[in-house]
């Protein structure tokens, strides 16, 4: 596994692959690499020549009171799995590397932002589409893996990639889960011992709303008050509760089409999200 | 030439000489094709495998009040110079195919609009960034030509391609001009006779203020005089004279560096800018 920080470092070896007509898979991360990334990782692997990973704790997706001092980072153990998941290139640049001049042009993102995380988070999708707008031209890649536990992220970044012509495949890799159910996150390791018990809830309320309204459940505050129901059963406080088409992100006129249903419960020092998304047959559909 | 109109068929060309590893030089146009953009063509033909022009004229760079209805339009003709001028493939979208959703994400520049011709312009160059961004990601170029009589379009652009690091070559091409000095533009066509006749003393004026200079001027206040005197010989109406480091296009301290003089005068349905940009030795400099 080649690690570079450098961007030309990065370039060269790209320039390479490209010569020998390689497709190239990508894995953007934030690090602190837990099973999620490293699904996204090994999908890649099975799905191209070569796989690029990037680590970088991008400032410009973090407000100002939000935690990108702390977030945790740990690059030995980040290398050791990167390179044991099939990775080729690890490419770790600093903050100085990404941004090296203020920048003259600002990206913001319109839609599918004011609901479920954006809403608390403004300018954070803004930082997502400019640091994935730079790591796609420099990896330039055929395949990048992103995990559906941000599904917020998907839905920005497949709005960014129809808007702007990417020339790439943007692969949805479902949640990877602890046997308990809870979706995997580095953030996980910020909970307390009672709060890890109780975590699984999330997963449970949101199967609980699924099952209701694949047996039928078409009143959306019924679903919202099976999904609470379960939640409040945690010394957690329920951020949100939401449903939406996707990935539109848009309010349901009616329970129909593509949709997700996103939940994020807060505990002493972690938030936590989780949500399934699914397809339910509009009214009629079921008789095709 | 290949005359294509939808995405799919410029992708399927373009992948075709990827795979054949050709180098792609890309000229972005509005159409009414003139000698500037010819030899921008020529430029293209010289240094790439394949030529690719572009004639879209582009709705998100036109304010509400500006010439996009009336911009010039002469597709035939258009087809036939292109293809003189050795371009193989000319892509020539319409609005739909190139605006296909209302945006998700908007592109804002923040520097190096501030002043000349983007000044009057607001949102100009948001739509010019926007739309090559598209471009760049359909047509994979490695280098990419643009004139310097838009001298603020390729300052902004130089900063975009930095910013993003979009993989290719900006190759910026003099001005083009008639043999009495006026830059060549599509708008000329709207001068009268008189107004053509005075129109070169634009030129006239840039190359005062720049002798001035290259002889010792270091007076700003002077050198704007000096060009200010030739203009107002001039029916047209001075818009601006104005003086900034190139590319960043911010104030000087002092004459020194590299140096944009441009101005603008408004016709009675033209307004015509013109720019001359020069390296003008630091103090100290020329002993070297």
């Amino acid at each position: 596994m080649n690690v570079v920080t450098h961007i030309h470092e990065l370039k060269e070896l790209i320039k390479q692959h490209q010569e020998k007509q390689h497709s190239i898979g990508f894995v953007p991360t934030m690090g602190f690499l837990h099973e999620g990334h490293l699904t996204l990782a090994k999908e890649a692997r099975s799905q191209n020549d070569i796989v690029v990973m990037s680590i970088f704790v991008n400032p410009l997706q973090f407000g100002p009171n939000e935690d990108f001092e702390s977030y945790p980072r740990d690059m030995e153990r980040d290398q050791r799995l990167a390179e044991a998941a099939g990775v080729d290139i690890l490419f770790t640049p600093d903050v100085k590397e990404m941004y090296q001049n203020e920048p003259s042009i600002t990206m913001t993102v319109q839609k599918r932002t004011d609901v479920l995380c954006g809403k608390k988070r403004p300018g954070h999708f803004d930082g997502v589409v400019t640091v994935l707008t730079k790591l796609f031209h420099l990896v330039s890649p055929t395949n990048v893996y992103f995990g559906l536990k941000d599904a917020q992220q998907v839905a920005v970044i497949d709005a960014m990639i129809k808007d702007f012509f990417f020339d790439l495949h943007l692969v949805s890799v479902p949640t990877v889960r602890e046997e308990d159910g809870l979706a995997k996150s580095s953030r996980n390791v910020y909970l307390s011992e009672k709060e890890r018990q109780e975590a699984p809830a999330l997963y449970r309320a949101l199967k609980k709303g699924r099952s209701a309204v694949e047996n039928g459940e078409r009143d959306v505050s019924r679903v919202y008050q099976l999904i609470e129901e379960e939640l409040v059963q945690t010394c957690g406080e329920i951020d949100y509760i939401e449903i939406y088409s996707y990935p539109e992100l848009e309010p349901l006129q009616q329970l129909a089409g593509q949709v997700i249903m996103a939940v994020a419960v807060k505990f002493s020092r972690a938030r936590l999200i989780d949500n399934v998304i699914f397809h339910v047959p509009e009214s009629g559909e079921k008789h095709v």
